[in-house]
């Protein structure tokens, strides 16, 4: 069956019902959408506050292949098989963005008997917080070209405009336009451009806000141009967008609750990009979870280099938030592609390859424990065709390097598949005090945080940048030295070559250029080409999602 | 106090329970969104098909002008009185669109004491319909420039595509575009342009479609280009995206209940521009309406001469619908203004102008009677500086055309303030059979049937065309000849000039565009220059817009 056909055939329980039983919220703090999804009152999780934190898990993967992972899928496993051993346990994850359904990504609401459900609703419109999002950025955005058509009072260079417009969809026709066209009644012609949602800054403020106030401080500050003297920045405040945008967020900062296909209870909420943001679900959510059960399982986008590196370093440094333990998902088809073996091949025994790509699985486990400071479970979401031998390689691999590591089957068997890594996650996370280290200390010049992260997690010699590129990075470093660094490189690799698999060093980094997302409060360093907005293949998943008379979706994988 | 004050305080019941009450909706066919917002399912409406429908009564008005007429307004308040008066009465109203509450048109909800709540919901996101017809809309934009990528196989002109992309905001810089700059990997470069979502065909089509199917249908005849021969159209099937795009639609497809600030129910559902499309709501939601009330009363949008033509002509014709009766609604600003008074001065008496203005009234209300075959009562809907001999006069030049009017005042009281009117319209239309006439017949050519609305309802001399436009009214004609007309002119006058107020005649009608919505399943002829992306004014209302910490949204009028 596939994961809409399983998914369809869940028995779900109510959600304000489910919400009440298990963790005894009352029914007037929740807002339904549907009988499936609601939304959690701030004022409720505010009410909380003097309630003891649970315990926080971190689930991160290997570098991404083709290949597929399941780190959502391993997060919902974990979280019912947690549940399955009696452990209150609350899963917390991110929203999956609806135009990559129609591209060929799929849906990203866990596989197999490790879901979350409604999946339909969750991969398309959700509740709507991508499209509240989404307005709340263009509404910005047309401010500045009206701003500038009706006299430019605030002297906006438009050929620096650094704010562009979002749309949620796979759409590269967008990628590059120019706007203004048509006449004096259309306004200024200049470039402009389009990413996609999760790109938006509005994203990455959303899931860094503690309050509504704080929210709309960050859309305040956001920088949307400089003046025609090249340096004077133009603040979203400046523009008197920032209310407008906070009430159109109004709904979409309040967390959303789901349930899993075993009927134990998720947050999804948030879902910036894991490259050009910081790749975790919203502050909120995870503080909000932290009261709401004795345990959270969480994750972070792309590879443990980018989404896990940034969930410390960014997200737990500016929240304060404790972790306990990670989980680092592998697959033994991901190790063999790291070991060089082509997609096509997968399937087939390659002790080999397994062995050379085990590699990639070693950087990301010293990595955790190492510098992010925090105990690791090695999880291998496994597939039908992995063999036995190739399982015991890896589990003896790890044990040298004395790292536990559970194969797990709860893609295939639901939370009782997952019952192993549970038990293995629980011996650590009960029995040492919440904690991590950051990769850089706040007080590092930009430019060495960069180099640290750089060396010390990628294994790269160096970082270099354009005469041009360097200069921006000393103007940042004067007023947002402070700020914590956020490096959009390609998740394939280590390195910023997609190609070099495994654990490639001795690289340089190149740093193509750098940009200040001043309400986020994070500096975006960009390591080669970044893609923000992509685009449909050939045969796009559109061609083949349907409903039927009856309203049934079909096709979305 | 403001709209919103008035709306905040309002008592508002569970809708659930409401609607359980009031209609006898079971709670199984509902989908909350919120407390005070719900879905109803297709299902629960398809079983009360061998229901006997109840009446149907529209509310229009005379052509607008800056002063306001208060159309929802009257909308709301005769529902409200026609409950009070112990007739099961529903309100079926269009959706407000987001973008235009950022600029300078304020809510769309009613005003003052006859109003919708939640207010600041249903004129921002409310349940998300406009937001998943803008997505529906632009993945099928983004699959005609994908196609080209990939090589083109349907042979698509791109200098002839017809289908723009859409967003819900006044965007003024997105009018004429260009996309696909910057080399291959971005596609083609081709012009383009951005309308808002109230203008996109989807829109239409969610409002005119009977079913799933009907609307997958629908979707999938969408012309959305032409071939390089120019002549053979390229439809939205042809693509495979209507499958996708119905599948967008799965829960906008369902009609939306909210409540009045009396606690009477109301459906708010579709709300298409009432210019280059029909202006009205949901068919689906005006038979379910139907179905679950003895009395509907419904609007339409601009003047009788844009949005009641619609209504008669193309929803009740596609959806064989009988109205019963109409309300025409005017103020005595707004007579005075079409009497040439200017906006500063309208709250002082002036009989001279009113007397002058009152042609505009006139004609409308020949209209309705003659050409729509429907009984009309007039409501001047009550401001607080009309003058005893103002409302006199209107009365009086009604009682000699052999009109009722009836001086109405639910904007300061509610439903109380609309028990006249409420009386008035309940002793025609409990006193007639339903039924209305068309302007024109379904044979009648497409150049004649342009040619009898605007020499019978407009006034007009004649209509004219250039050779260009002509040749592609002939053209549509072989294959499109029985499709109703949709005439796209100003809303401010019954000519093409917008400054020509009253009841201009002997006037020219200039057709300046064709355009086949072939999905809809109309022709949309415009006359003059019509805007289908507004722009902001120089102040716009998003600098006022702003939300408290505790989250509520102020300075949305």
């Amino acid at each position: 069956m596939s994961d809409i056909e399983i998914a369809q055939q869940a028995k779900m329980l109510p959600i304000i019902d489910l919400a009440a039983k298990k963790l005894a919220i009352p029914a007037e703090h929740l807002d339904p959408y549907g009988h499936y999804k609601a939304k959690v009152s701030l004022e409720y999780i505010d009410s909380l506050r003097d309630k003891q934190d649970g315990k926080l898990i971190l689930v991160t993967a290997v570098s991404p292949t083709p290949a597929g992972e399941g780190k959502t899928t391993t997060t919902v496993g974990l979280g019912d098989a947690m549940n399955r051993l009696g452990k209150s346990t609350i899963m917390c994850l991110r929203e999956p963005s609806l135009g990559p359904c129609f591209g060929m990504k799929g849906g990203a609401a866990g596989g197999g008997y490790s879901q979350v459900v409604p999946m339909e609703d969750i991969n398309l419109h959700f509740t709507g917080d991508f499209h509240a999002i989404g307005v709340a950025h263009n509404l910005l955005s047309a401010m500045i070209d009206n701003h500038i058509t009706h006299g430019n009072a605030l002297d906006i260079d438009s050929r620096r405009i650094k704010w562009k417009r979002v749309v949620d969809m796979n759409d590269r026709a967008l990628r590059e336009i120019t706007v203004g066209q048509g006449g004096p009644a259309n306004g200024y012609l200049r470039e402009d451009g389009y990413d996609i949602v999760v790109a938006s800054e509005v994203m990455a403020i959303l899931c860094l806000a503690t309050s509504r106030a704080d929210l709309k401080e960050r859309l305040g500050r956001i920088v949307v141009a400089y003046k025609t003297d090249a340096v004077t920045p133009v603040y979203a405040r400046d523009l008197r967008a920032h209310g407008a945008m906070a009430a159109l967020l109004k709904e979409a900062i309040k967390p959303n609750l789901v349930q899993t296909l075993e009927n134990n209870l998720a947050i999804i909420h948030g879902g910036p990009f894991a490259n050009i943001a910081h790749g975790c679900n919203t502050v909120t959510a995870t503080k909000a979870a932290l009261k709401l059960a004795d345990y959270t399982v969480t994750e972070a986008g792309f590879g443990a280099d980018l989404g896990a590196e940034k969930f410390i370093d960014i997200k737990c440094r500016i929240a304060g938030l404790k972790p306990s333990a990670v989980v680092l998902v592998a697959t033994v088809r991901a190790l063999k592609s790291h070991g060089g073996v082509a997609k096509a091949d997968l399937n087939n025994e390659n002790l080999q390859a397994l062995d050379a790509g085990f590699v990639n699985l070693e950087r990301h486990l010293n990595n955790i424990t190492q510098h992010y400071g925090l105990p690791c479970v090695v999880c291998i979401n496994h597939f039908t065709f992995d063999t036995e031998a190739e399982l015991a390689l890896i589990k003896d691999k790890c044990a040298a390097l004395g790292a536990k590591c559970v194969v797990s089957k709860h893609w295939a068997e639901g939370g009782s598949g997952a019952e192993e890594l549970a038990q293995e996650v629980l011996n650590i996370v009960d029995n040492r005090e919440p904690g991590c280290s950051f990769v850089y200390d706040d007080q590092l010049p930009l430019w060495d945080k960069i180099e640290t992260i750089a060396t010390k997690l990628y294994g790269a010699a160096n970082i270099t940048a354009s005469v041009k590129v360097k200069a921006e990075i000393q103007q940042l470093q004067q007023q947002y030295g402070h700020f914590p660094i956020c490096i959009a490189k390609t998740q394939m690799s280590f390195s910023t070559d997609p190609m070099a698999k495994g654990a490639p060093s001795g690289h340089t980094v190149e740093i193509t250029e750098v940009r200040l997302a001043n309400g986020a409060g994070f500096i975006v360093v960009i390591a080669g080409n970044m893609m923000t907005m992509p685009g449909l293949p050939k045969v796009p998943a559109a061609e083949r999602i349907d409903i039927t008379d009856a309203g049934v979706i079909t096709g979305l994988f």
